[in-house]
This record gives structure tokens, sequence and C-alpha cells, in this order.
């Protein structure tokens, strides 16, 4: 059995992570001692995939606040929110990472909030948003000591470090319960990496086939090489031949007819953010494959924990849609390929609208159709409390 | 006005190609000098797209009966014959081809026979295969010099210029039939190519493209890349910057969100083989998208000439599809991108059924459903005639 993959955790106070730029051609970390880096790490792709995308932003603001030097709670607090802009600003389309940073910003809420002497006679009810609110009168109360945040900033690197380890328990319970919907001897399409590369370890949609393995079952995987990046080619082709699952690898352009051929029994892919009504935006390329699938009466199942789930958006039209550098399709491995001066569109996400999605697996259970109940009848944070 | 791509031609003896191999890096010709140089070329690309690869054999063919040293009529048919083989085993799918092969055959045969002196008395039906018919009697009115086949020599080379001007003219005729269905403004999407590059010149899809533009029409053209070769990126996009025409680059994967976002109005590729009810083969990717295109009501149009099509296949399921090398997907660029040792699948074309095919472009007008009935009405031999 091969060691488990460890896409990113923290190590000695720094946040440790496979460079996934370099993969598969090699296997080598990434080693950040400063929030920035990790903020560098994430845009230009070295970790990537929505759930790891999330672990990586944890991570990377308790890697900062470790540097905040604050004469007081309000100031600590100021620099920590002015980390976390910068980690929202990363990368638009994942709501995993939007789901870290304000997981991070209750738990510092908390943190500096507990640092507070017990006020006497006052409403339990009073929250830290309105302490620390500039109109809110300065609480003569509260102990300004600005060498003394240590506590804070530990109590931050281990929600961190939970984030993460949550996810991979998350994601092997979601595995659990999306196995059940792989047949034996099924032929299964999947698209991008939504693997153990693409959250701290054992994937979503590869989560759901390591299950179904680890149940006994015999698969066989057809991989899209997923252009512009090859997420595919170099990441889910790496995982899948490194534990032995049996794949092919594919140009994303195939897979279509790979399905009239009859080769294909099911399609599963992650998601980088999910609507109210199930709407959900994945790599780009998985809207295709949805219609392609539903045009051959194959099912297609998208695999996401709860935090890809954005409640407060009522359909996929509103996700925003992350464009890249024209560089990604004009050049490929690194070489060009296309014409000097060529125009170029570069959406990294595409939307595939919930009337095309057969089910939706979770670590809460299957969603299915309708999805707008199943997603309200679901807590999001929930799985995280 | 930029000077017009010829894609291959006959020169002093040699055939003379643009390398496409080297496009868009790099604009450079290969002259070759012996028939398995054309074969070379054939198979690794240096030259294709189907009518291309039948300007290409013609020519190739020419080349290799220059050296043929026979004493007999039949000996120069047998060594005629065995180098067509060659070229009848460079590639499966494209019909020109064999089409091309076709006629040079019925041109050697046609000129062999018009050296032998006319019989007196002889019934004027009886062909040249009877005449060369092992098993027909030696004639003894048939003159045999070895070193004088110069002539049929000559009558070849003329056959495959003609072959290879006659399809600049018929792109011409297909374009201008083609362009009545671009309406003003349209935002077209192409896959792979099959322009001037792909054929003697002007091309075929993009022969429509450059007709709708010199009828004075605005087009905006999307130009999928077309993995695992990129044809697109590299060949396509070149020609259109080439001449001016409006163009974006987007990778294979794209195609469908661009529908899903109404930015493209009408789909137009090339074939490679169409069979008797219109089922067409094309570069793969096609298939996918048709399907796209059906499933977001935008025309999806086929622009190929009529040696194109194989009345004597019933359907597209007929038509064998060429399996290339596992390391046009493991590599991009020259590069290698996917893990060593992973299993690839590589079929260079797929088939669109004909229920897909809005209509398909020729140089004897515009085809409609029923397919069978308006392919039937044609003479596929009718335009070289």
């Amino acid at each position: 059995m091969e060691q488990e993959i460890r896409t990113l955790f923290w190590q000695d106070g720094a946040v440790v992570m496979i460079d996934q730029r370099a993969l598969p051609l090699a296997e080598r970390q990434v080693i950040c001692t400063d929030y920035h880096e990790v903020i560098a790490a994430i845009k230009d792709l070295t970790v990537r995939g929505a759930p790891a995308i999330g672990v990586a932003a944890a991570l990377g603001i308790a890697l900062g606040a470790r540097r905040i030097e604050a004469p007081t709670s309000a100031a600590f607090l100021n620099a920590f929110e002015e980390i976390c802009r910068q980690f929202a600003a990363t990368r638009p389309t994942a709501r995993n990472l939007f789901w870290a940073i304000e997981r991070m910003s209750r738990c510092v809420a908390e943190a500096l909030q507990a640092r507070l002497p017990k006020p006497k006679g006052l409403a339990s009810g009073i929250s830290f948003v309105e302490i620390m609110s500039p109109s809110a009168p300065a609480r003569p109360a509260e102990k300004e000591e600005g060498d003394s945040w240590q506590p804070v900033r530990e109590t931050l690197v281990a929600e961190a470090v939970r984030i993460g380890d949550e996810d991979v328990a998350i994601n092997r319970r979601l595995g659990r319960n999306g196995s059940e919907l792989i047949p034996e001897g099924s032929r299964i399409l999947t698209h991008c990496n939504a693997g153990a590369l693409a959250t701290a370890g054992y994937g979503t949609a590869l989560g759901v086939l390591r299950a179904a393995r680890e149940a006994g079952k015999a698969i066989h995987v057809y991989v899209d090489e997923t252009r512009p990046v090859l997420q595919g080619a170099r990441l889910t082709a790496w995982e899948l031949m490194r534990e032995g699952i049996p794949c092919t690898l594919i140009t994303d352009n195939m897979a279509g007819f790979l399905m009239r051929q009859g080769k294909i029994d099911l399609v599963i892919t992650g998601a980088d953010r999910i609507a109210a009504n199930g709407d959900a935006a994945n790599k780009i390329g998985t809207y295709a494959l949805a219609v392609l699938a539903r045009a051959h009466d194959i099912p297609f199942l998208i695999a996401a924990p709860l935090s890809t789930i954005d409640p407060a958006l009522p359909d996929g039209d509103a996700i925003p849609i992350e464009e890249r550098d024209p560089g990604e399709v004009t050049h490929c491995g690194g070489v060009r390929i296309a014409p000097e001066g060529i125009d170029v569109y570069n959406p990294a996400f595409d939307m595939t609208p919930h009337a095309l999605i057969t089910a939706i697996v979770t670590e809460a259970g299957i969603l299915r159709s309708p999805f707008a109940e199943a997603i309200e009848k679901l807590s999001p944070s929930s799985s995280t409390d």
C-alpha cells in the first residue's frame, strides 16, 4: 500500500505543500514560511482544487497571524482582516476559500473575545463584532498586551490544522457515501483533478473511486487531460497510477466519442462552488461533459464537501468565473504552441445547471433533485461544528 | 493582401510542401525528391487534412512513377500499384487519399493503353485491365520499350498537378456556396484545420469563411486548439491571423460553455470521409461539438469536396478510425506532460451521425437532410471530369 498523499500541512511553523506545478515529472515540496508565499502558491497553482485552496488559505492565514504585532485587539483584528482580504483576492470561484476565511475569522473573533476579562453584569449576547466596532466605545475592561498574542496565534494554527484534518475525514465519509453509486466493473470518466491533490487528502471525486476500490469493486477510470493546465494528465493520472487504479488518459475532446462508443458508464467530477439550487461551477469542460452525458443517458455525478455549497447564491449564473492568463492556452508544458499575438479566451471554470446533474455526493449523504430542497435541509456549516 | 497559402505543389521534379509540424513557430518547406519522403510526410503530419493528403498522394505517386524502370507495361503497372499500396497504407480514414489513388490508377491505365498501337478490327470495348491481365495472352501488337516511359510519367505528373489545381478551384466554389449560410456578424466555431493548409489551397471550412469575408461579411472565429496535435492552435490560428480574420483561441473543452453563453452562432468543420447516408468522420472532438451544437440549437455545418464522399459505405460506423501514437497525448509541444507508463487511447477521428448535421457544403451545392437522397443524386466523380 502506497503512503497516503498529504497535499498540504502545517510543520514546524511553516505551510508545506506538494508542488503541483511540478507533477508528474518531479515530486517536490514547497515550504512557505511567510503568508505571501502561500498567496503566491494559490495564485500560481502550486496548490489548487477548491478544498485544498480552502485549507491552504486557513493555514496561510494562521501563518500570517503569527507575524501580527498589534497594540490592541482591534489592531490585531485589523491586521488579520487585511491578511484575509489578500487571500480572498487570490481566486474568485472556489467557495471553500471563502468558507475557510469565514471560519478563521470566526475563530479569531472567539479567541480575541476569550482574552477579555468577563465583564460583570454584561448581557452575554454582546458579540465581539460589537466590541470591535469602531463606533463602540473603547472598553476599559479590555487588556491590551501587544506582546501576548501567542495563545491567539496558537488557536488559529490549531483551527487551520483542524480544517485540514476535517477535510480528510469529510472526504472519507463522502467517498463511502458515493461508492454506493459506483457499480462493479464501471468505466468512469473524470475531469480535472478532484483527488487527494485537490484536498488535504483522499479527494472528493477520486475519493469516491478510492472508496469503491476499498470496497473491492473493479473500476476503470478514463482521465480527461483537462487543458489548459492539464490537471488530469498531470495529477489525476499520477494519483491513480500511484494507487494502481486502472486508468486511461484521453484528450478532453475524446470524451464524447467514448460515450458514443459505449465506453463510459458514469461521469464524476468535483465542484468549486454549488449554488442553492444545485447549479455547480467546476473546471472548464465540465458543462460540456454533463451535456454529453445527458445525451448518452449516462449518470453525471458531482462529489463535493458541504463547504463547497454557497446557499447565498440562488443559482449558478451568480457564481463568479475566473479568467486566467492567456499564456495557459498559448503554451503547453512551457512551450509556445500558438501564434504570437493571438487573442485568447481562458475561463478556468464553467457552470453546470442542476438539471444535468444526477446526484451531488457529500459527506452528509447523496443529494438528488430537487436539489434546492435537498440543499435547504442541510446546514452547510454543520459539518464543521 | 497576403500572398495565398500554397500548401503543396510540384516544382522542378520534386514535391514541395509547407512543413505543418513546424507551424506556427517556423515557416519552412519540405522538399521531397523520393516518393518515400512523401509517404513519411503524410504519416508524420508534415502534410495533413483529407484533401491535402489526397493531393500529396497524387503528387507522391507521380514522383514515384518517375523512377519506375520496367521492361513491359505490365511490369510498369505492377511497380505503380506497389507505390499506390504504400500510399494507401499511410492513413486509413481520409477518403480523399483513396480517391486520389484511384484517379492516378485510372490515369496510368489510360496512359499505358494509349501507348498501344490501335489494333485493327478489335472491338473498342476491350479494356486495359484485360490487356494487362496475366491470364490474357501477350499481345504481339504491344510495344515494349523499357526506356520510353517518359510520356506516361509526364501524364502522371500532369494529372497530379491537375488534382491539386482542381482542389483549389473546388474549394473556391465550395466556399462561395457555403458563404450563403454565414450570416453577417456571425460568431463561428471551428475545429482542427480545414483551411488552406488542409487542402492544396483556400480550404474547405475556412474556405467558406474566406468566401464570407470576400463577400464583405464581418465574422469572428473561435478556434478550438484541437488536441492532441493542436491543428487549431497551430494552423487555423496562423491562417486566420495571416489574413486578418478576427479570431479567438480556446481549448477544446471551452466550446460547450461558449455555446451556453450565447457566444457561438454557427459551427463549421471539414470532414475526412462522408458515408452514403451523410454520417461524417472528422477530427476527434467533432462529434462532441455536434452534440453540443444540437443541445444549444446551433447550426452544425460540414464543408467538404465531393471527393470526401464514400458512397460505398452505407453509414459512418463502417468508416475506419485511425488510432495514433500515444506520444501525441502524453506529450505536448514536444514536452512530456503525463506520467511515464500511462495507458492512452488516441483515436485521431470520430464520427458524427448525419442526424446532427445541419448541412454539408460541397462544390456542387449545399446538401441537406435527407442526406442519403442528396448524396445519391450526386456523382462523386463528376466534379473531377
